[in-house]
């Protein structure tokens, strides 16, 4: 079983909710645990050695002011002693972020995510769902919001975590999820 | 009056509506013109003469494959000549980029334009049109498509140039159009 | 007299020499204070008042594991009640950058201030340097680093900040500084 | 065997001698052969066949006026129909590019090749080596140039193909060559 690890920083609960759809997607193909980074930019204990050890990482971050939060790069920025030491090399990376705007610089986002992966030698896995891109669709369907690097959704400024993410972002993300574990899976076998 | 030169490709006619609303917005603050560039990736005649004695440059191009098309990419290529005799620079430069999808890596685009503008030197004018990003929004709102760096656009796959972009995407091209003039207008003074 | 506020953050003092050159250019050209973020990412008091009354803002920080240091981010992160306040609409923004290696992905950092910038509805002022690209050139020539949207330097691993940032890197950080100054002076005029 | 397909423009010559050294690292790892696009834009006969059965693609393009050469873009657009298709979902995904300046934004061309291989759902392959970044490296250093999502090549603007890139540059591009092939061994298997 691919064992896949997922950190994430969540501020108001969109993001969380969206973390807990790529753990649940995750888990259907493979072992998976959620990790919260701090709203100082602490990881939790027991952290760094289960990302040594798993097969894939999959980041979260919120987009905030045309990146990830400033908690998740306290988060990156430590892993500096790991880059440098090539503990991460050659496991799978993958990605999701939220914003309340539709496109919001998401993709800036999740292009840093994925340079970030990059430069500790990481493949990265893209989303891989085709948009829903017709006038009929909306966000209850699947990859309505369009993206490729990684999952994204959109959360309203006015909407709980309880109206948003909506269910369209909740099953791209459920799907990410798997896919990730699943390319972990063929890798690790 | 700022001299303001519109140069753009589109195929199927949405980043052309895209561009009329642009070049409305951009004369109602300044002297402005529109310039197709053809499927071929050919510049139209007296072109580049204008543009030369331009105050500002607004790029404009559909988001194909995570970039400009190739036909913008030809005429970015052979602007090498200016680039080199820094024609361009401090000029003022924009950029509007059209997709079937939400997101769409429509980001990338501008990106791209904004980098390829910063290569000769050119000033940024970035979109300055706060997000409609609550709940109730739609296609008929300002920037609900919720970008910074230039004006976008949505056209689904499925709809008509009569039928996209849609009126909250002409509004903030029209509006792109005339802060990009006036900020030209604001320089040449 | 155009008034330039640069913000930056520096761990080891690279950064910080190269904040000290783009502070002289623009010292050579308008008003222009330096502006240091705390280890914790704490901005100085002060700041936010005069940012507010600046004609241009320049952003600087070492490229930390693919983007800025969480330092900066965290200051960006706060900046967000300036954003829907429209605080910073319409005024020049800059940016410089320091890393190890060549190119160090130094420029994702630079893509990442300008669309935070723009997101502040600023306009962006590229570094406008031709490059020093020829067989001869070395870490004496201005921009032998060859950036194109901000001003770069390369500080190598195991060099004091006395050995670097290098005289071609301090010497383009100082005409960027005069750059963005001058180029504000266009703007308030 | 993995199979590695790679597929780049090359206009002097720099760029076909980094692709040639990517080859000679593929093979050293799996089958592998070089398309060259056209001056015109277009792909060779049989391409796409061999693409479409291949493990992996490699994607090479100089840098050009901060992107791809149009010749490249013009392939990325034509393999639309590949998208829509799904045809090359979960293969791997690699690229190299080369230009005449350091920096010279070689990384928004491997940015570029990211998120267009990313929209083909493929898995992207980064450089994985560690930069050579103390003051006694230099271009005969592997990855002295310090990239981090494929490999980069300096090539001076003055330099014929014979001269240019260099050693490090070149063993760096067939390092990554063999990494790519190996890891699309691991994946085939």
């Amino acid at each position: 079983m691919p064992r896949i690890e997922i950190i994430y920083f969540s501020s108001y609960g969109h993001t969380a909710r969206q973390a807990q759809a790529v753990l649940e997607g995750a888990q259907s193909a493979g072992e998976a645990r959620l990790w919260s980074i701090t709203e100082d930019g602490i990881v939790p204990d027991g952290f760094w050695t289960e990302a040594d050890r798993a097969d894939g990482l999959i980041f979260g971050s919120p987009t905030y002011m045309a990146g990830v939060a400033w908690q998740f790069k306290r988060f990156a920025d430590e892993s500096s002693k790991r880059w440098f030491d090539r503990k991460w090399e050659n496991k799978l990376a993958g990605g999701f972020t939220n914003s309340a705007s539709v496109v919001g610089d998401k993709g800036d986002t999740l292009n840093y995510m994925r340079t970030f992966a990059g430069q500790h030698g990481m493949l990265w896995a893209p989303l891989n769902q085709l948009p829903a891109n017709a006038m009929g669709n909306g966000p209850v369907d699947r990859n309505w919001v369009g993206g490729s690097a990684g999952a994204m959704a959109i959360s309203p400024a006015d909407a709980s975590p309880e109206q948003a993410p909506r269910s369209g972002d909740l099953t791209s993300a459920f799907d990410y999820g798997a896919h990730v574990a699943a390319t972990a899976g063929r890798f690790s076998a």
